[in-house]
């Protein structure tokens, strides 16, 4: 008899919310472009606003500032290029070193292509910005900032940066302030804002809420150039039919995810720290990545030393644990995460790394399932390691 | 007693088809981000790879030619600019004047901002494209031209090119030809191998799909530069988590629809030509716009002299028949179309002008709809333009 598979993997993409599933499959049977003047048009139309509506209300932005995209990819690109292009000829760009490859690619793309200046914002340790760094780098040269890009909540380790404190720092000499909120939003309080910031990026997969849809909360007067150019949808920020079913469905999950925000983040803090301190027990030598306090609910981030990550995520997933490296696998070659690296890790620990990310399916039965097979897995790993 | 609305305006979007929604759910029900190396990851993945290889099938390419977009706009964009990128340093765009907007709008936006040298193909009074206008723009510098893109059909007026034949031209001088196909698949034949175009726009919610999703085909050997960075997926051209429940969705749509294609044109073209025959009895002076021949099966485009389309666009809506001005309209404000003022239309019949577009589920009822009430809406119409 084989068991369910223990999904550790929420990080990546958790599973719809039903009220989700029910909210998008309802408009996928309509007809009706956003854009059209006629009844079917409006109806669709109505559905995007009171969407954008449920969004702002849950996340403390205007229903003016909600910018909708096909996901938190496109997010971070249109406010990364496009306030890069907004703000020429200022050519320096600020951010930090442990971003998701699709905040900090874009930016790569600034520098290789269109003349930017990017610098790194250094971490510690625990995968923190310093206030300290950002604000000695900006005033290196203020005037020269186009913009400044810091995660809220970093999608490997879980460490949580301080936003609010980052964005006042960019303020002091006007400069907009971008931050990827893709782990936060349904994890932690989100306050739009409350948190100063300029533009904030979310996505509907890693909140119960549909692929394929995402959105850029962006403070009013802040008019990045648009990355998608064409029918001028979404005040010519973002063209491109808007797609009402997905749109419905990833505001029915905002909506439900920040009103259980703090019974989750209770509920899986709780079961987190349980697997945290079974996999030390079990593990001896195993070591917890990111601010021990500071973190996602949901994340534990650990490195195994002597163990190739790759090679310990498949035993466990042969033995039916799902989990991930939480580095980016290209075409199946393995490379040390760009995250542990700049927090300082050996290449060696950072290669041997796994990521276990919980949601709001995950139980104790999952935690149990790990346990249960880690160990061998490990001691296997080693033992390849070894060869 | 209300009945149901006639729905004119498949071409703005049409419904869904039921294996598309079925397609669709059952993958909003999984977990799984195709990006993951685990169990649920490769069932994903299995989704969008099988995906991939119907759309191929179904359209004449190969399934590495298919690379998945958020829909048709991100396709043209990335074929534009990313091919403009790409084949720097040369500077000329030789792109048709009555291109949707979400090709035109990114090709104006690499001449205002990325020193592209663009040039609006003319057309005739049909909206045609002739071979002789491509080879001439072509050959006063051929080796200075980055790309060249005509649409396979028009979204306004209907109207089909010979893109096989501007292709050749263009692939005399070694130069890529992009079309924006979104309209022609599965209302004509499409064959991406047969029409020898280097890339290739299409989308969901055009074809019976869900909205959100489209595709770029893409040949061999042709690398646009990403106009979406991150992560990496679809071979580094467009990042971002695979949307895989839209992705196949999208498939069990191009799948259906091209399997239909023949009879649904068919049945729309003797449909569409008693739509014209009706409107041009009841409606004396009544001037049909495009090509009389070689128009996509669904298309009727009319001027109607004397009236403001807008007005006879909510006049009819009030009577419960849904139709579109087919020209752009921002914020309420209508203007003349770029499309019929291409075409030599003075400003007046641009303005005076409907499009009726029939698709799937278009019966003659709907017809009849339209013939109801049209006399008395364009007469109220032109009472109003005169006042």
């Amino acid at each position: 008899m084989t068991r369910p598979s223990a999904y550790l993997d929420h990080a990546a993409t958790t599973p719809m919310l039903p009220e989700a599933i029910e909210a998008m499959t309802e408009q996928l049977k309509q007809v009706g472009n956003a854009s059209s003047l006629h009844a079917a048009g409006r109806r669709a139309r109505r559905v995007v606003e009171e969407s954008r509506e449920t969004i702002a209300d849950a996340l403390g932005a205007r229903p003016s500032e909600v910018v909708f995209t096909s996901g938190g990819t496109e997010a971070d690109n249109l406010a990364i290029k496009g306030l890069y292009w907004a703000r020429r000829p200022r050519r320096r760009v600020l951010i930090s070193s442990v971003e998701h490859h699709a905040a900090l690619d874009p930016t790569h793309w600034l520098a290789d292509s269109q003349g930017a200046e990017v610098e790194l914002l250094e971490v510690d340790e625990l995968g923190r910005v310093h206030p300290d760094t950002l604000r000695a780098a900006v005033e290196r040269d203020p005037d020269g900032v186009a913009m400044v890009s810091v995660m809220w909540a970093n999608n490997e380790v879980g460490t949580v940066q301080p936003v609010h404190v980052l964005a006042a720092i960019a303020h002091d000499h006007g400069i907009p302030f971008h931050t990827d909120a893709v782990q936060a939003v349904g994890q932690l309080p989100v306050s739009f804002a409350g948190s100063g910031v300029d533009a904030l990026t979310l996505t509907g997969h890693k909140v119960g809420g549909p692929m394929g849809v995402g959105a850029l909360l962006l403070a009013r007067g802040l008019t990045p150039v648009s990355v998608q150019h064409g029918g001028g949808q979404e005040r010519d920020v973002r063209s491109g039919t808007l797609d009402a079913p997905a749109i419905a469905g990833l505001a029915a999950a905002v909506s439900a995810a920040v009103k259980e925000q703090q019974a989750l983040a209770r509920r899986l803090t709780s079961l987190r720290d349980e697997l945290i301190q079974r996999v030390r027990q079990a593990v001896p030598g195993v070591v917890l990545n990111g601010d021990p306090e500071d973190r996602l609910p949901g994340n534990a981030h650990f490195s195994f030393p002597g163990c190739e990550g790759d090679a310990l995520l498949m035993l466990l997933d042969a033995k039916g644990v799902e989990c991930s490296t939480g580095s980016a696998c290209s075409a199946g070659v393995s490379q040390p995460s760009h995250v542990l690296l700049a927090m300082g890790a050996q290449e060696a620990a950072a290669r041997g790394s796994l990521r276990f990310t919980l949601g709001h399916t995950s139980t104790r039965d999952d935690v149990d399932r790990l346990i249960e097979v880690l160990p061998a897995a490990v001691e296997r790993a080693r033992r390849a390691g070894l060869s």
